[in-house]
């Protein structure tokens, strides 16, 4: 890099042009949108698409929703021209083939060719535009590109809407002026006026003039200026809809197009997930789903987004990348545990609203519900080293559907966080619910003891009085203990027959999901004295369609994990 | 997806700012950086970095030239705290480290104490301000807010500048209103009206008010209007720094950076390549190199990209998106045909541009010179099925230094995209030189036909007549025949030896790059009559030292490929 570019690069010249509405606006309606994934995507790709592949791109197209689809160079090539056919034959009647031609002569002739029988077509042709492209690559004045225009337009009217032989079809012209980002915007429309005179435009039928950012030139608000001088100038401006084409050089690709909105375009050339040349076309999935989060239907479904990407990763053999927005793997993942922590209480908080009758989407770092798009709640919290107690827990919420107490949280993110900085990497859910279960025992049949059976005998007043069996490594036990409930009474039990000084620091209980048999959760924290008289603690967590037992459970859960570290020595006879 | 989200999805209110004057600006200088790569970029991978790769990370921004870096969060794992003191004790007097903490007291003394000793540190602190972030995770009042702030920054100032066991560290006070983006903007300027006159920066050591987009809430030309009226109704506007921290949701973090800029920022918050949370930070390369193309240096050296993203990948465990802009691997591709012959021909205009002194750089699709960031000339032109004539024909002038005449270059790439389309896949530049190589027997010495030696004596006026010693499939033969030329005279020589009745269509001939040992390359098209007496026409290729023999090694060239594929029978004594 040099020290001093000013130079080499000197910096873009913008349109002066304070007159300028679009700050004040906002994005109210969807546009019309055009998919050029199969021409622009597909001629950017290292291996481009075979015919199958485009067949089934096309398809995908159709499925969400697209009524215009650019579908190739009909001219560059056999293959170009062959899938234009099949295209043609293959569309709906409520969708318009779109294709590109360079403004040459044979080329248009081919290419009007390839559109034949359509029932809707936009024929698409471009042409040098900008001081670089006009000087550099064609060598040609700005009053030769006008001539060029007109008489490209004059050759493709008589050969489509003039043509009675092609009257079958409903014709549509597109102009592109290349690259508009780099044009001077008097001549950008002065080209476009003559073109439209030599068309001649209906309302009903208006002409397109897409205005590609063929390569991104500047920040974006002087795109929109670009855009909004030609809305504002353009004459008869009913009978021509303003198409944006932004590609995301300067990675501003999205915004470029969302402020084009602003300024007054009425559709969106783009390509699902970006691909396109060099840093891709701008991503429609990201502009539409932008506006729905804005409560805008943009008029194309992402709702199945996961299988959207497969086939889009198969056709292109391009990754969508991990942070792409929406559908990224790692967009609706939180890492940390704040942000954790922050979207459960969202999601609780919400609960409470949605049954209130507020049914707005308000949940702390993510702007659109997964579930929209196809996506999961369990993929939204993951835990790595780095994340607090929330992530583990949500886990254990959503896999087991017990909703620990935060003290456990914070005992239970503990052991997750000595796993995860053991392994120096991420756990799995499925890890994090093998690790819970393991550490507090949720499955107690094989473990040295277990709760055969029960009763409890009201006695005095508030007293309760409890008789149990238990399996002590294979041996039948009877204890017996008193309390003011099945709780106080097992501890009494326990703590006489095994001499532990058990104590109930925390209680909790909570029934599971609705959806199942009606289960009991319990979570008890109990201190004890272990066998070198040192005080400890521990949690326990008891799960049973009783609401009786599920705490007893809990309590048999602590000893459990207490005898398999050696902490006690249950049976004492020994 | 909902079809009436409008529910659900409530349109972001934006700020009403008609007064907003950055859509008139333009970026006229670098901001500070901030590289927040080891803090928000780490906690977000699903695998985080291990000290050895914070460590390798952390020298890789200085190398970069970051003069404030944010290192951690040290108080919420050993690990952080750790790293902290490794920065804390590895940073050169220039730089600056930073770490975050949250607004409680227990955590602000350990962010302190994990700062000892530096010699310049930014203690970042931040605070829910958003209705969202209050109400449903802090459950807080706007009043609540402010009182835990002026608390917290009376904590920091204790123990920071108003310590006197501190006084070797010069202090500097960031505070994030969180989610700024969603904060209304009267109350994120009131509360940080609150701590700076608790804080009480001066015009040298100016307060940073960090505004993070946490989440991007809606278009970025309205996250302008936020930051121009921050910056616009915040007093003693010259003792704050105010600092910008865009995530990407809506895919424009780039642009609201940008226009951040535009309304009057002064310091930028991102990673690079844009790791972060979700949809990541914003990418600071994209935002320095985008810069740079504008002619202003951004005080960040991006010289060699390609080692950047090396680390990058290496730590983050996440590749580098194919299509991000600068740094990805196709952003410097053309595979089409005709954005190929536009770039050759910007290169060719180019050259002479910078030979007659105007040294800027314009070449079509290109705004950045590749070999400003490490990048190769070789990697612009890649040739697919969907290429033209022009992609091949770059390789061949990059690998060989042959500058094939256009004719040439059709016939050409119609063998490449025979390639392409039978393996159906892009050709590496390497088949297409030996492609090249073989079709045109460019090394003739193992062929059937090879020139031995030869002569040419001056005839009458303007005849020159050859004699030449050919080996022809081994066997020593000799020729001669006149003409006003090497070429016309060795024609004449094989015609009549022949009997082939061989003519020149096409000549072309050009000196090697002069770096080399000076050598001339010969590119001849000949027509002449197969055994079945048919027309055809073949392109040879010659080089040599000798300019007079090149354009016949072009010629055996082709006699060699007829003998090749049976179009002619060479020893006819046999």
């Amino acid at each position: 890099m040099l020290k001093d570019p000013s130079i080499k690069y000197k910096a873009f010249q913008a349109i002066k042009f304070p007159q300028r509405t679009w700050p004040e606006k906002s994005i109210a309606q969807p546009p019309r949108w055009l998919s050029t994934d199969l021409r622009d995507g597909n001629q950017s790709l290292p291996d481009p698409m075979g015919i199958e592949e485009k067949q089934e791109y096309f398809q995908m197209l159709l499925l969400l929703g697209f009524k215009e689809i650019e579908v190739a160079f009909p001219s560059a090539s056999k293959t170009d021209f062959d899938f234009t056919r099949y295209a043609v034959e293959n569309c709906p009647d409520d969708v318009t083939i779109q294709v590109l031609t360079q403004s040459r002569e044979h080329l248009i002739r081919r290419t009007v060719e390839s559109l034949r029988g359509a029932k809707n077509a936009i024929l698409h042709i471009y042409l040098a535009t900008s001081d670089l492209f006009r000087d550099v690559v064609f060598n040609m004045s700005q009053k030769v590109a006008i001539e060029k225009a007109v008489e490209a337009i004059k050759l493709v009217r008589s050969l489509t809407k003039d043509d009675p032989s092609q009257s079958g079809t409903n014709w549509t012209l597109e102009f592109s002026p290349e690259t508009f980002s780099d044009t001077p915007e008097e001549f950008a429309v002065e080209i476009c006026e003559a073109v439209k005179s030599v068309w001649e435009p209906s309302v009903e039928n208006p002409i397109i003039f897409n205005l590609p950012a063929t390569v991104e030139m500047s920040t974006p608000n002087v795109y929109a200026d670009q855009i909004e001088y030609f809305c504002t100038h353009i004459s008869e401006r009913e009978k021509v809809c303003v198409s944006l084409h932004c590609h995301n050089d300067r990675g501003c690709a999205v915004a470029a197009t969302e402020l084009g909105l602003l300024a007054g375009a009425d559709r969106v050339e783009g390509c699902i997930f970006g691909n396109g040349e060099r840093t891709g076309n701008v991503d429609i999935v990201t502009v539409a789903l932008n506006m729905y989060t804005q409560g805008i239907y943009p008029n194309l479904d992402f709702s199945d987004l996961k299988s959207v990407m497969q086939v889009v990763e198969r056709c292109n053999k391009i990754p969508v990348p991990e942070r792409a927005p929406y559908g990224g793997e790692l967009v609706v993942c939180a890492f940390s545990g704040s942000h954790q922590d922050a979207i459960k209480k969202g999601f609780a908080s919400q609960e409470k609203r949605w049954k209130a009758g507020d049914k707005t989407w308000k949940i702390p770092y993510l702007p659109l519900d997964p579930r929209d798009i196809g996506r999961d709640y369990e993929a939204v919290i993951r835990v790595n080293s780095q994340s607090g107690k929330g992530g583990a827990a949500w886990v254990i919420l959503k896999k087991l559907g017990l909703d620990l107490p935060r003290q456990l949280q914070i005992v239970f993110s503990t052991l997750v966080q000595n796993q995860t900085d053991k392994h120096g990497r991420e756990l799995k859910a499925f890890e994090i619910v093998n690790l819970f279960n393991k550490e507090y025992y949720v499955d107690q049949q094989s473990k040295p003891v277990y709760i055969e059976d029960f009763s409890i005998a009201k006695g005095n007043k508030e007293e309760r009085s409890l008789e149990a069996e238990l399996i002590i490594q294979g041996k039948s036990v009877f204890i017996n203990g008193k309390g003011n409930g099945p709780i106080s009474s097992f501890v009494d039990a326990v703590s006489k027959y095994f001499d532990l000084h058990l104590e109930v620091l925390n209680y909790n209980e909570h029934t599971l999901s609705a959806g199942k048999k009606s289960k009991a959760a319990a979570f008890i924290e109990l201190s004890f004295k272990n066998k070198n008289n040192e005080s400890r603690k521990k949690w326990g967590v008891g799960i049973h369609e009783d609401v009786s037992l599920a705490p007893m459970l809990a309590i048999t859960s602590v000893l459990n994990s207490m005898v398999d570290i050696g902490e006690i020595v249950l049976l004492k006879s020994e």
